[in-house]
Parts: structure tokens; C-alpha cells; sequence
């Protein structure tokens, strides 16, 4: 299982301050939707991956629609992993999908509010994606535990599942025991009095056999 | 019927220019979602308010999540109305709209790919909001006098009722007659050969009786 940190709503000098907090801890660090929309992909990915080459990136560019426009500006600026509203025109995912293969990049379907039915359909045709169960955060965490076990269900043949949206330590155990890829972690690390400990926390937790 | 102008995929700079082309002609202008996602609030809506503070701007931030972040981050950098997808949970949107009544601004709800039952939910609920039409651009304008049609039906009691997506000139007369309240136009302005010729037309047409 993979720890993904998400960074949001903080300037992008304090992102950079959490990125270094977090280094060797996080295989994959989220720039934020809020980073993206506040300071551009230019102003935050572009600035962040300069600085941590290295480090995994994933841009939360929530790409609705201009799927082949958003994907090549979010490579190009260093992520290497893009995200699309699962709830998007098959069209549009097809077309971030085509920017992913051509630039050799993962991409993950955000699978914020869309239905079993459609979930199926996307699991079928794009089985090299990255899904992501998004529990909104407006809704402060409620049905976390039966979100995670009928959404499994309905991902047969998906390889790579990840987790977001309210997800605290506690919550470890039951995504690995249900086979998820990717659990991410937002306030729960960067909003923590000691980043650093709270991170190799989770990290620790999620690689122990 | 209002003409709003998206401006999309060009440089702040050109932006500038294109609103000084299309002035006293568009009652709205759009900053595009690729100029936010690629500039920041701070770097798009933020800078050309300040050079047109007369004008009417709209931030198409596509909300998705985040309600109430957004939509202080959209309204405090200068724009007028903001943008929330419609596919998103009822949490969201209404945390939206709080924060438009808040601030005594306009809010439009962004139809992309909403089940006609979330439509009649949405309409019953948010009867003060712009509730936009909108057909994917990856679609290359298929299927645009069905949409209309078929989605003006499930809006009723909704006042203010918006159309985007590849809409030209030969689609006036339509809207129009369907009663249809704001026009979006996007490259049949911003990418005319002539802009300012191509923005006076659609308004004189559009204020036409």
C-alpha cells in the first residue's frame, strides 16, 4: 500500500516547507486542487517540482471537461500523475487518457459522486487508471467504512484503487485489508503538530507486513 | 438574452487585449477554467478586475468539492459569479450558494453531464441560481438542439438559464426563441479573425427584437 500526502489550502512556501517534512515518507505528494486554482500549475506544480525533482507528483487538477488541453498543461508543468472527474463525458476521459500513454504518465479517475453504473463502465475501459474513492470532505466523513466495501465491488479488474477524503490512522487497517493501492492522506498529516512524526507514522504503519 | 464571453487557452496579456476588444459588448465576461488552472485566481480573475473594474466577470473555477474555499477564493479575487458543477454533492453546492447570498453575488450551476433527475433536484432547490447548459467542447457540438431542448424542459421554475458549448451565430434564433437567458460564447468570439467585429455582431443580434 502506497501513502499519498495531499497539500491544500496553504501558500506554496508552505507547501514547500511540508515537502520537506515529509521527504522519504510520502511515495506521492498531491498538489491540491486549492494550490491549483489559487497559484496556477505554473505558481505551485511547476515551483514544487523544480525545488523536489525526485518526488513523486500528483497535480489535483478535478479535469471536468478540455480533458487533452488540462492533461498536456499539467505534464508539461512536472506531474507525473493527473486526475479526472470520473462523472466527465466518456470523451473527455478518453481524451486524458490518450495525453497519459503518449507521455508515459499515471492518471487517476476521481470518482467523487459518480454512480455504480458508471464506475463500471470506466472500470471496463480504462483498467490501466488509478481510481480514487473521494468521500467529500463537505461531508465531513460520514459512511467512510460502507463507501470503501460497495465501491470495491463495483472496481473488478481495476489494479490500482486509491483512497481520499477524511482518512485517519485508524482507518489503516481496514484499507489494507481490503487491498487498497493508495491511501491519501490529507489534514491529518499537514495539519498535524509534528508533520514529520505524523507522516513516518503513517508511513511506517502502512509498509509494516 | 446576455451575451457572456469566455475567454479560454490564451495568456493574461491576451486576455487583457481580448477585453478591450469585445468592452460595452459582452454583459459578462468569463475568465475560462483554463486561465484559473493555469494562472491562479490571483494570476487571472485577480489581475484583469483590477484593469475592468466596471465589468462583469465570471470565474469559471468548476467547482467540484471545497464549496465554501472556492467560492471565498472566486468572489474575494474579484469575480462576480462563480462556477460549481452540478454533478457534485448536494453538500457542496449548497455550501456555494451560502456563500454567494453571503456576499450578495451570483452563482451559476454548471449542467455538464447531470442526470435529468439531478436536474429537477437542483432546479427545486437552487430556483436563484444560473443553471448552465453545457456541452462538452470535446464533443465538437453534437447533439446541441436535442440538449437544448430536452434540458429546458427539466428547468422549470428556474429563472435564469444559461447556454455553453460550441454555440455560433446560426444558434441565436434558437435560444432566443426557447427564451433562453444568458448566451455563452467562447472561440466564435475570441478566435474570430476580427474580435471586436464578431462580439458587436452577437450583441446587436442578441439585443436584436
Amino acid at each position: 500500500m502506497r501513502l499519498q500526502t495531499a497539500i491544500d489550502r496553504v501558500s506554496v512556501e508552505r507547501a514547500e516547507e511540508i515537502m520537506q517534512k515529509i521527504r522519504g515518507c510520502a511515495d506521492i505528494v498531491e498538489i491540491g486542487t486549492s494550490l491549483i486554482k489559487d497559484f496556477g500549475l505554473e505558481g505551485s506544480v511547476s515551483v514544487l517540482k523544480r525545488k523536489f525533482p525526485e518526488q513523486c507528483i500528483l497535480a489535483d487538477i478535478k479535469t471536468c471537461d478540455e480533458g487533452e488541453y488540462e492533461f498536456r498543461k499539467a505534464y508539461e508543468s512536472g506531474a507525473d500523475i493527473a486526475t479526472v472527474m470520473g462523472f466527465s463525458s466518456m470523451a473527455t476521459i478518453r481524451a486524458c487518457r490518450n495525453v497519459a500513454l503518449e507521455k508515459k504518465k499515471e492518471y487517476m479517475i476521481d470518482l467523487l459522486e459518480v454512480s455504480g453504473e458508471k464506475i463500471e463502465k470506466l472500470a471496463q475501459e480504462f483498467p490501466e487508471a488509478i481510481f480514487c474513492l473521494h468521500l467529500p470532505s463537505d461531508k465531513k466523513g460520514e459512511g467512510f467504512e460502507e463507501m470503501v466495501h460497495r465501491e470495491m465491488q463495483n472496481l473488478h479488474g481495476v489494479q490500482k484503487i486509491a483512497v481520499a477524503g477524511s482518512v485517519t490512522f485508524d482507518k489503516l487497517e481496514l484499507l489494507k485489508k481490503v487491498g487498497m493501492d493508495i491511501v491519501i492522506v490529507g489534514s491529518a498529516i499537514h495539519k498535524a503538530e509534528d508533520i514529520h512524526a505524523a507522516a513516518k507514522a503513517f508511513a511506517e504503519e502502512i509498509r509494516r507486513q
